[in-house]
Formats: structure tokens, C-alpha cells, sequence
């Protein structure tokens, strides 16, 4: 069983969470199970210092790592994974099942680092939330009442994860890109598209159109359904960049 | 997985128990897993009047039933598990972990009732009440931290009875583009490569200059290393078609 060095590189994200019971819970959940490492993206700031500060609270809360936005929180992991309970919205991604997901989640343990989501209690996971995502898993519950409390839903997800230990760890082959990779790539990919008219908007950086953001995270989450290695990626945002140069040179001289 | 008439005859027992977020959590995990039986013996009264009382209790709670002894509330059950964190005291009984347990506790329900036993959140079960069971079954938590908050040891157990080993719920499945398609986009991806002076040389379409085929199979190689669905490859066939006739619009009037 867990700790060993692959459960060093889970970094288990709580996004939005908005009570400090659940917090603590999923900060309790890791320590049982041997997962030392959670973040904590925009929290309901009461909730967070409410949570740090309870009797008993788990080192690893104190030392829980807290970031503005999920592209940062995800930004050094190599695969992310959200979870949600595939309610009314139509999922774009590749949905896994606890059980069958835990494996595909070890291997990947073994040589990079894993971030694994956990949506506000309210919501789960944004649209936007899952644009990050390269592919989500759910907790095997009941159709009529799927949506699971969030501390129960940590407890379940990580006994699963920790269970097998000896998990062979294999040579990995597939050195994937990181997301600060992939969100580099998204960004230049929609640059190209505004520049090329593919979409006709262009959201100025302060105040983002509403309509901008579907488009947005639909590309996002083409990028990442690509699971491109660490080199492609490269290749891929060399090439992106130079279409981007040329065409704004282009431009500039037909002004 | 469950609810079927083997999870029927399960009743998940409270021994004792203090706090009526607890009590609300476990009912919670029983409906999210199809378990409906909840039974409560010699609650802090206060607590399970409370939890019955809390807004959007299941409705499970409302039916669940209370005892005056463990005795009593096991009576019409042919096995009694009992759950411990095994912590200092000796125990007299066999102790199985919870994937070892519950294909036993399955095989159980098949033709009879079983009973679940949790103690309460300070002390779990007394020895009184572990000499009821047959057997104790334990989930396997890290040594240095053991113990489990509540709530989420009943939603641990439940998942790993509700889990169905043999089932296989087949992914969703990935239509792959077809080879058609990856060579029209390699072409295009070619076309706005040069275009963009991303590769040098244009060769023409009778005599290809032997120093473009390898930058040819690279491209063709990254194109297929990408795997994309047959929706995906309509996608990025859209956008490099618009990305082409731009830079070539651009380059029209420059010249």
C-alpha cells in the first residue's frame, strides 16, 4: 500500500471548495490513505482558514498549496483527471469508472506527476474546470442519486487509488507534455484562429466576451484529447508559432 | 452493481453514534450505493434527532430504525461484520481487509441478512460489542493514521461492496479518423507549412526534391501519433484550411 514515491506524485485539487468540514475531511481521507499533497484553488477564504485552523487539523493541510486559478494548480502535472457524477450536462471527454480508471492513474504515478480534481460542493467541475482535463472518472453510484458528499467522494477515490500496491512500474515510453504545455499551445492555437478568422471574435484581455469561452474550452479540450508527447508538443508550438509570425507579418503589410 | 435484492439484505448498523453530520453522511453514502437499511443503536439522542431533521435528509434516515442493544438491532441477521481500525486492542477475532471482505459479505447476501457494524467516532466498537460478530473486516489505511472519520469509512465499505469485479462498462468508443483523412491533413498541415516559411522549400508536385520527403513523414508521423477521432479530424481539417486561405489571401495582396 501507499506511501511510496508514487503516491508522492498525486496532487490531489480541491477547486472552489466552500466548507471547511470537507476540506478537513478530504485533507483526513489523504492521510489514511498515504497522499500528502493538496491544493487548494480559489477556496471560499473562510472556509480554507476555518479548515487550517481546526483541533487536529492534518499537517497536510497546513501545508496545502493554494492557487488563483486551476491552469496554475495543474501547471507542473502531466496528466489531469477530474471527477464528476455525469449529471444533466453533456460530457465531452472520455468518462472512466473508479475501478477503471485506478490503474491508468497508478501507471501514470510511476513517472510524473498526476492532478486529480475535486469540484466544489455545490457545482463539481466548471466547463471550464474540465477543459483542463484529459479525461474524468466517476464514482460508480446509484442513477437516482449519483452526486456523492465531497469528503466521502476523496475517501472512496483514494482507497482505490491506494489499493494494489505493487503496481508494476514500468518503463514509461510516453513522456507526455506538461499543462503549462498544453495551455501554451491552446492559447497560440486560438491566436491563430482569430488571426486566420476562424473565429471572429477577439476578446480583448481584460473583459472576455461570454461567447469566447465555449470556443475556448472546446479547443482546449481538443488539445488535450491529442495526449501529446513532451516532443510534439514542442514540435507542435514551433509550428503554431511560425503559421503566427507569417501571418502577422502578412497583415502588417497589407496595413 | 447494486440495488438489487442482495443489497436488500444489508443492514448497516450505527453503534453509538455522536455526531449528526455523521449519521446524515453515512444515510447519504447508503442511498448514493443502494443500501436502504440503515439501523441506529443507543444514539446520542439529540444527534439523531437532528440528523433525521436536517434539510434534504434521505429518506432513508426518516425510516431508519432504533435500538435500545446491539442485540436487539442484529437479531434477524445470519452474520454480523464488525469494521475496527485495529488500533491497540488485542482483537479475538479473524480481521479481513475490505477487498478480502466483501466477496464473503456478497456471497452472504446472496441468501441472507447481513449485518454491518460501525462504532462510534471516538472509540468504534467496544468489546462488547465486537463479541456479536462473526468476523471484523478492516479498510487497509496507512499504519501511522489509521482511523477514519465516519462517514467516510461507511462510504469506503459501501463502494467496495457495491463494486461489481466482473463488469466491464466498455469506454465510449473512439471512431478513428480514417487514413483518408490523416493524409489530407498531413497535406494541408504541409501546405501551411511552407506557406508560412515553417518549411523552406515548395516542391513541385511532378519532382519532389528528396530533401522533402523526411520533413514529409515527420509531419505524417505527428499527424498519425495524434489519433484523432473522426470528429477531431474534421476539426482540425476546418481550421487549417481557414489558417490556408488566409496566409494566402495575405499574400495575394502583398504581392
Amino acid at each position: 500500500m501507499f506511501p511510496n514515491a508514487d503516491s508522492d506524485c498525486l496532487r490531489l485539487i480541491l477547486v472552489a471548495p466552500r466548507n471547511p468540514l470537507n476540506i478537513g475531511a478530504a485533507a483526513r481521507a489523504m492521510s489514511n490513505f498515504g497522499f500528502f499533497h493538496l491544493r487548494v484553488v480559489n477556496p471560499y477564504e473562510l472556509a480554507f482558514r476555518e479548515a487550517r485552523s481546526a483541533v487536529g487539523a492534518a499537517p497536510l493541510l497546513a501545508r496545502a498549496e493554494e492557487f488563483k486559478s486551476l491552469a496554475e494548480a495543474v501547471e507542473d502535472c502531466t496528466l489531469v483527471v477530474g471527477t464528476t457524477a455525469v449529471g444533466q450536462r453533456q460530457l465531452q471527454h472520455p468518462v472512466r469508472r473508479l475501478d477503471q480508471a485506478a490503474p491508468l492513474v497508478r501507471k501514470h504515478l510511476a513517472g510524473s506527476r498526476v492532478a486529480l480534481l475535486f469540484g466544489s460542493e455545490k457545482r463539481g467541475l466548471s466547463n471550464e474546470d474540465l477543459s483542463h482535463c484529459h479525461w474524468l472518472l466517476r464514482i460508480p453510484t446509484r442513477e437516482e442519486h449519483r452526486s456523492m458528499n465531497l469528503g466521502q467522494a476523496v475517501a472512496v477515490c483514494l482507497y482505490e487509488l491506494a489499493r494494489e500496491p505493487q503496481a508494476s512500474v514500468r518503463p514509461k515510453k510516453h513522456v507526455a507534455a506538461t499543462a503549462a504545455d498544453l495551455e501554451r499551445l491552446t492559447a497560440l492555437l486560438l491566436d491563430a484562429l482569430r488571426t486566420s478568422g476562424y473565429l471572429k471574435s477577439r476578446p480583448s484581455a481584460s473583459s472576455k466576451r461570454p461567447s469566447a469561452a465555449p470556443t475556448e474550452d472546446k479547443i482546449r479540450r481538443l488539445v488535450h484529447r491529442l495526449r501529446l508527447s513532451a516532443t510534439d508538443a514542442e514540435l507542435t508550438l514551433g509550428i503554431f508559432r511560425q503559421i503566427l509570425w507569417k501571418s502577422r507579418q502578412d497583415k502588417d503589410r497589407t496595413q
